[in-house]
């Protein structure tokens, strides 16, 4: 009987799991399970209203997607290792042994998972960013209101009942982890990038009364929680021991499958949004702007600088919605690339800021907004697409020359994702702008066979992650190489996209936009 | 028998005539003619191809027009006057007896008109300017390569033959009336305006070689150029001996019709593009960026200066067309105004430069172009429609806080048009951000009624202008009043508008933006 790995992606409204042969290395099956409440944004399942802004999940779904998957996959194979990706931050409050506080009162809205997009705990991290600390360096500064230390605040503050209750509050992916094994056994990924954990300092000390109990020490990632226990094991028809590894954020556990796994290695994943990583074997100051990093939260041995665009995707997507060029989406934006590729370097005489849904890295601000320079009466629209996706190329050559003039040595510039798949016309643009060829590795369900290789690594099916990339990862990339002409040109519009950046005009005249009208 | 007046209005592509009856003072009849050839753009007629930018037109065409309408309208009918509005600056070559050169030589396409619209001739307009000259400080520093000192230089430059040929260079206009009347009597209107004559110096010296004798001295407008000519009389079967006015520039000619002809009125006409006067007693400096001023040019017995908005209509016909939301623009139009009206003001969360066309006032750089800032995945199609809106009355204040700042007393504000009069929703946003009440006069074919009051006051069928406005004008107004907490909310968006297009980091953005690819 062949040896099996099952990685699970446990996205925002679904999960995904593959199965992958040790044999061959290769996919050979995969099973896709909606969780039954998706998000609760408007009322709990009894009805309860939730505030603005709110957004929930059940615990409970992502058990039942987790059986569905594993049974489906696994019944009657010999599993070496499961590895496992979740959205995060996505923490929520247990009991002692583990059992969701929404199962004990589900008309509590404080009971629930607080998904990575709940964004009610803004008042929050104004507080704890207002309040400061040595901490806030490693993490650009200031915390976000979808991390961990904001929506445990939150409870803490509006429903002091409910924060007593709560025995444990743990990431929704380290929890399924602990059902999984049986034990609590947390990552060190989730810990450090949200949960702003320190190898030498632990968590953050003062924050939120409590929180400290409420956690616990976290474990390198590509480790062992524990092997699958006997109840799972009987209720999926998995055989063998069975290890699974510690849990991952899903935008990190792709690296393996990217088989981006060594020092100098830029990855960038284009989703709705895009999250841009540097892995690195020295450790550097953080780049100002640059929203965090951690030693052996993403790959063992290396550390991973994070950093991100708000919206990438989305706003190409919100053009084409504006102005449609066919049937569907598909369609237009079929239509669209094609006609703004025939376009050259500068020929849509546009300039685009592309903080659609404000700027993450390098102003932290979800305040700011984006512009269109240079409209005019001959400006069609596939000029405004054109400008709109070197806009987006702009934005993220400030996050790879924030960690140029860091110091770093980029040996890699490799990106992933559908978008990056689908759309060569966008990457060649990005690698004309940043100057630098461009992999893109021709691999699907990225995020999950990354978790397998997790999976791989923490059943010792191989030594480690380069060689799991090497046997379970993409097996070919599509490189784009930049044209030096286009380069150029490009870099002196990315200038005058810097200058206007950082205007003072600019942002007085957003400061008057968003004021209250 | 009751005498009539005519009214005839040369436009871009047709000429319209309306008659009015003296004793009602009401518009009886109307009639419109397309130009046979309309603009000459790609070729001449008999296929020799043209170069780019050139906009020529045929005099043929407008003899042709004015016969048909003349007598459509005039046939057998009384008329004490006929007067003439005409785009400008639209001059022609002719010999010594008004014979166009184009009847004479119909393969040299410097023997034809060349239209407002003709570009060609920005080199010219570039070395006149550079060049310079102490008349060039009544015309914001500047000759326009639209205006006749760069298409007589044009000429003299290309085609040295053609201009040694050339015995009149004479505005379309003038030309119509000459052929009217029988005999050479230029308007002051043109000659001010469009060719920089002022009364104490008449035109500029050592411009081009040869001008000055191909031009003559120019007329107050609102007197009579003569009497129609008897061959006129025999081919139209008018009777009496009908004063024909000197001609005036179209967008000058409407002021009677709309009740515009005071000391303080402050008047839009809102087309494709906005024009935007100010008729005063007194001579004041000329406020730095307003184009010209002439006295006795537009109204008689008052300055009156000039300004304008290279793109306004045009620029929302483009959003219209590129985001359609109805079979046709009429729907859509409907459509987005119903929405956008719907907004509060500020609620668009955009501010919009206005630059669409280049700027005309106060900038005077065609190489300008439009920004829309405040961009954000909420942002939709109305949203972008209501700041283009907003954008364009920003422009508008700016014009009208340049004469405020000269020292201009304006007592009215009246904007005239078929946009002021169809787009309600757009005039309120114009009085909010003006901050002052706005007239749009009830009268259709505008400029034909105006141009029949200068047929009224050259044959002295009424004392004068105001007399005239009263007896055959517009005889009823919609009045916009402002809002006072709207004028102040745009008065903040309006200071931000103002530091953004005195921005360095966005002119140079532009210049990268416009510079050779």
């Amino acid at each position: 009987m062949t040896d099996f790995l099952i990685g699970l992606d446990f996205g925002t409204a679904s999960a995904r799991g593959v199965l992958v042969s040790v044999e061959t290395g290769k996919e050979v099956a995969s099973h896709v399970v909606d969780y039954p409440h998706g998000t609760l944004t408007k009322t709990l399942p009894d009805g309860t209203p939730l505030g603005r802004s709110w957004a929930l999940q059940v615990a409970g779904d992502y058990l039942e997607a987790a059986e569905t998957i594993l049974s489906k996959l696994g019944n009657g194979r010999k599993v070496a290792g499961i590895g496992l990706g979740f959205t995060a931050s996505s923490p929520m409050p247990t009991d002692a042994t583990g059992t969701p506080l929404s199962d004990l009162h589900p008309d509590d809205p404080h009971a629930y998972v607080k998904l990575w997009k709940h964004g009610a705990a803004q008042k929050q991290a104004d507080r704890i960013n207002q309040q400061g600390g040595a901490y806030l360096d490693r993490f650009g500064g200031k915390v976000s209101a979808e991390w961990l230390l904001a929506k445990a605040a939150q409870i803490a503050e509006e429903s002091p009942e409910s924060w007593s209750r709560t025995a444990r509050f743990i990431e929704a992916g380290d929890w399924i982890v602990w059902q999984l094994v049986g034990s609590e056994h947390r990552s060190l990924g989730f810990a450090a990038y949200k949960a702003q954990y320190d190898g030498a300092d632990g968590y953050p000390n003062n924050v939120v009364d409590g929180l400290a109990d409420r956690l616990s020490d976290p474990h390198p990632v590509g480790t062992a929680a524990g092997v699958l226990n006997q109840s799972w094991r009987d209720k999926t028809g998995i055989i063998g021991p069975c290890a699974v590894a510690v849990a991952v954020i899903d935008s990190h556990v792709v690296l393996p499958a990217i088989g981006a796994v060594t020092d100098g290695c830029f990855v960038a994943a284009l989703g709705t949004s895009a999250v841009s990583m540097i892995l690195s074997k020295e450790e550097y100051p953080l780049p100002k702007g640059i929203e965090g990093a951690a030693f052996d939260g993403s790959i063992r041995g290396l550390w991973c600088y994070e950093a991100g665009q708000a919206s990438f995707g989305d706003t190409l997507n919100w053009f084409v919605q504006m102005a449609p060029r066919g049937k569907d989406n598909a369609e237009s934006f079929a239509a669209y690339n094609a006609e703004a590729k025939a376009l050259k370097p500068g020929e849509s005489r546009l300039l685009a800021i592309d903080w659609w849904n404000g700027n993450r890295v390098p102003h932290a601000d979800s305040g700011l907004s984006g512009m269109i320079l240079g409209l005019t009466l001959q400006t069609d629209a596939v000029a405004i697409y054109r400008s709109l996706v070197e806009g987006l190329c702009y934005g993220m050559r400030q996050i790879f020359d924030l960690y140029i003039d860091g110091g770093f040595t980029v040996s890699r510039v490799v990106m992933s994702s559908g978008l990056a798949q689908r759309n060569p016309f966008l990457v060649q643009v990005m690698a004309d702008v940043i100057g630098r060829p461009i992999e893109v590795p021709d691999i699907d369900n990225t995020t999950a066979i990354g978790a397998a290789i997790h999976g791989a690594v923490a059943s010792q099916v191989v030594a480690g992650f380069k060689e799991g990339a090497a046997q379970f990862g993409a097996r070919s990339a599509k490189t784009f190489k930049p044209d030096p002409a286009a380069h150029a040109l490009y870099s002196e519009l990315f200038s005058a996209y810097l200058r206007l950046s950082k205007n003072e005009d600019v942002k007085r005249a957003i400061q008057i936009l968003n004021s209250p009208i």
